[in-house]
């Protein structure tokens, strides 16, 4: 039986280069097989060393291919190349754990016994409240952090009722891929004093086109339906009042 | 009137040295002044430059400071260096927006007209999920991801009905400074199917004493009443029945 290689589940962070941790820098560099998505930025990759086979395994817009397709394709590639004896680095934006199907690749991994290691990486959120300063938990208010989704797999909107929960508690919600579904979120929040509540949408953290906007939600939903912003983006909602 | 500093308010991460972003690993390396915390691992300290002047702010047990004279007298150190033109790098673990009075130092020095940049970090959340395969959101099961205290500044234990609606929505919680808190939030939770509650305590991540304990709530409750789990430490909930 031939040597198994290592499989290092890489997060990749928010796109700067120096914004990998120092390990995830030499995971990369040891690589002779990187699989990567299409949110990895140029400046990621030109990080991958020239000897090392490439495998884009991101999503194309209108290729049609099913999501569990997609994934169930990119664990037989894991697995066929870590069963060559090679180090395979899954190179994922963000961190591979948040909002990421990290904790489905570790899962495959495991149940074929094949060694692995996940490197952890700067989630967006995390980037972008400290490109724009956006606070995320503070002693003066709030003592919480919750991050959500906009809808979940199967297009279900997020909880409203948890989500009046967070924001009546003083907790910061983060909303990962909301801008499509910010004015059904606002109509859905009319039990609270929508007023109140501040918003903050970071479109394309960590980029050169990076973008902040900043109001009361009812200014962002208005803004967001003239022009809708740029996605990537998070959605920040806190109350002020 | 002298040039102004840059003051750089870095996240150092779990613990170990590789666990720092590049960009985090750069600002060290250049600082002349260095402010850091007990929780700054040795491993980070010996990135620290010979001919920087170091001044540990940590808490240390039974000094008696008060949080806020503390957090006030940092304030006043970053400042006066800064206005002495120096590169002044203020390190702490985690990522300095989440529980960590970030919020805190940016909102001074912006008041101050101070120049300043946020380097994120890895947080323990991340860095305990990558170190211990906890799944963190996951599109089989959990949709959200929340980070809550114990207690809050105010010695007010986090709001259990939040903590429900958290986990009757099948999301995550993980809960900073929470064991000492264990019991009462246990007994506070016989509204849901407690049996249900899977809970997994993470001590120490990132260091040479790591530990991960994993089992229903019930039994981290008699676990951790036996023998407490040492500090600092997380708790991660989650609903698996």
């Amino acid at each position: 039986m031939e040597q198994l290689g290592k499989v290092y589940i890489v997060g990749a962070g928010p796109g700067p280069a120096d914004l990998l941790t120092v390990k995830a820098h030499d995971c990369i560099k040891e690589a002779d097989v990187i699989l990567y998505d299409a949110l990895i930025s140029r400046d990621v990759r030109t990080l991958f060393p020239e000897n090392a086979e490439l495998i884009f395994v991101g999503k194309r817009a209108g290729d049609g291919v099913d999501v569990t397709e997609r994934q169930n394709s990119i664990h037989h590639k894991i697995e066929k190349h870590a069963k060559q004896g090679k180090v395979v680095v899954r190179v994922k934006s963000g961190d591979p754990m948040i909002f990421s199907r990290g904790a489905e690749e570790t899962s495959y991994l495991q149940e074929k016994n094949i060694p692995f290691e996940v490197v952890p990486g700067i989630s967006a959120f995390n980037a972008a409240s400290a490109e724009f300063g956006i606070p995320l938990t503070d002693r003066r208010g709030s003592n919480s952090l919750h991050l959500l989704s906009g809808r979940d797999v199967a297009g279900k909107l997020l909880s409203v009722k948890q989500l009046v929960s967070i924001l009546e508690n003083r907790g910061t919600a983060v909303i990962y891929m909301g801008t499509k579904v910010l004015e059904e979120i606002y109509e859905a929040l009319d039990v609270v004093h929508r007023e109140c509540i501040q918003a903050t949408i970071v479109s394309r953290s960590g980029r050169w086109d990076a973008q902040k906007f900043k109001g009361t939600l009812q200014e962002m939903v208005s803004l967001n339906s003239e022009t809708p912003v740029k996605t990537p983006a998070l959605i920040y909602l806190r109350m002020e009042c």
